[in-house]
């Protein structure tokens, strides 16, 4: 069977089974958005990867190179912050160059690297360059300390859990198409999508005040929701009316013809957390983080959209699989 | 500039800049074979990654998948063994494919991965997948675990010290040539070629016993060599004849018109480790570890080699550079 019709997560499944067992030092393996490993003296780490590749994540069109470095390690920064990490962590890169790549662009590229990890207490301590004769790639590992004993995982959440997110929905996905429509890299949305802000202190304090699970929002709220309801063997139920949109977001929707409230159901990218803990919880959360309770967990294995009278709405497009087009 | 102007080395230095300066927990940066890092409770980790990309380091003619997977794990735990690192050490991997990929040469590749892990202490702990649409690649990162407070570096060769290589040199290059000329990979040189072996216990073993400095033979044995002389601000002589060639090389050599010993000085691939120590321990490493003593380390920066009769001999060609073809 082809990669193209098997599905990005078709694959992981099979995958998946080749790597699992026990391993000495391992206390997390695959299925969640990091590994955990235990050090010699006792203390936990996350480690992570992913990778860009030029025409598939970016379009060197619209994305400056800046924005290419710091997005590429801001996606692993969130991948720590939805395990309740933080700082000190440690980033190799990995490059994919084409040979007429211009090296002023490189270097703006790890300038971006640079800047990120700064803003977010990761030291890029090195990696590789390689030639890559078609596309540009970059692909990221991180490593990061989680403090204590506990952490967020995608497999945690219980029927009657609360569901919260940080910030804004839909911007980033607005911002793409705001780009790829010719439009400025001044719009507030653009902004958010080339240079997201993972949510490093938000993880960190909502795993202390009692939150169970989490995932960033790389797929899309609903998609990402599905990845824990998926692990959790629960369902959920989202209320459109809670799910949070920016001004921003709405002017421009407006400006693009595009639905808002559809971007914050299916955009990806927005790196925000959706985290899950106990209803009795929440406001606390709410609060004290300035969080937002969009739903909750139930039994099933369905994600459904409420409206504000608690009807089911009819959702008939999913997110964004690599694999498949559309 | 162009990358393919810069070429890989002028590019390293270029951003080597960027990424130096003192961070927490971070105890040696870019410049040695891995970072080292260290936990919170004291205990050091090397940190290291490097890709594959087809076409440029791998040519699917003539590499089986299960190879590719192995060998793509094995040549980062071989960057840990040149630090005096081992087990238990993690792997996130990440894999670029081509849609038209066959998920069952993935498989493969996976297994190949999993095989090499388990030979050498290593848990493949996840990473991801992503679509690359003209080449397929495998970007991997390792973290592994250094043992007390020290670990060999590139920048601590002292004039007078000797330098020592684990096994024999050139059968990786024999192999690959082998294979490219259509042999079958039961060529035991092809073996080495497709399957090498890191010298996970030599490395640990040589830093208990002495050794300051280590490279692992990826670039070629004057290459490699030329990297820690860089590192160290020395010079270094090789003794032609002491460089260790097997009886499996020199019967390839034969078979394919090439020469062993300039396969064994400029070959790349061979995975051995470079050794460097006081001369007067030498003789210990060699006898306990089956090392051979093929040079010393002398004042200046040249990497020079020498015949039987210390004669210096003209090397007229350099190692393969990856931006810069022949």
């Amino acid at each position: 069977m082809r990669v193209e019709e098997a599905g990005e997560f078709g694959i992981i499944a099979r995958l998946r089974a080749m790597l699992e067992g026990e391993r000495e030092g391992l206390v997390r393996g695959i299925g969640d958005d990091t590994a955990v490993i235990r050090d010699g003296a006792g203390g936990l780490w996350a480690y992570t990867a992913d990778a860009v590749v030029e025409g598939v994540h970016f379009d060197p069109a619209y994305t400056p190179w800046h924005s290419l470095g710091y997005k590429a390690l801001a996606v692993n920064v969130s991948d720590l912050a939805s395990m309740g990490g933080g700082a000190p962590s440690f980033a190799l890169v990995v490059l994919g160059l084409r040979g007429d790549a211009e090296v002023e662009a490189l270097e703006e590229v790890y300038r971006g690297l640079v800047d990120c990890g700064e803003e977010f207490g990761c030291a890029v301590v090195g990696g590789d360059i390689v030639r890559s004769p078609a596309s540009l790639f970059i692909s990221v590992s991180l490593v990061g300390s989680i403090p204590g004993e506990r952490y967020l995982t995608r497999d945690a959440a219980r029927p009657g859990q609360a569901v919260l997110v940080t910030g804004t929905l839909g911007d980033s996905y607005l911002g793409l198409r705001w780009l790829m429509g010719g439009g400025s890299d001044s719009n507030v949305c653009a902004r958010r999508h080339l240079y997201p802000r993972p949510r490093v202190g938000e993880g960190g304090k909502a795993l202390e005040m009692g939150a169970t699970s989490a995932i960033d929002v790389s797929d899309g709220l609903l998609r990402d929701l599905g990845h824990i309801c998926e692990e959790s063997g629960v369902g959920a139920e989202v209320f459109i009316e809670e799910v949070p949109i920016s001004g921003d977001a709405e002017a421009t929707a407006l400006e693009l013809g595009e639905d808002a409230r559809r971007a914050a159901l299916f955009g990806g990218e927005d790196y925000e957390l959706i985290l899950v803990a106990d209803a009795d919880r929440a406001p606390s959360l709410r609060d004290g983080l300035g969080l937002s309770v969009v739903g909750r967990i139930t039994e099933g294995n369905e994600v459904r959209v409420l409206d504000a009278a608690g009807k089911r709405l009819d959702t008939d497009r999913v997110g964004y699989e690599h694999f498949k087009e559309g």
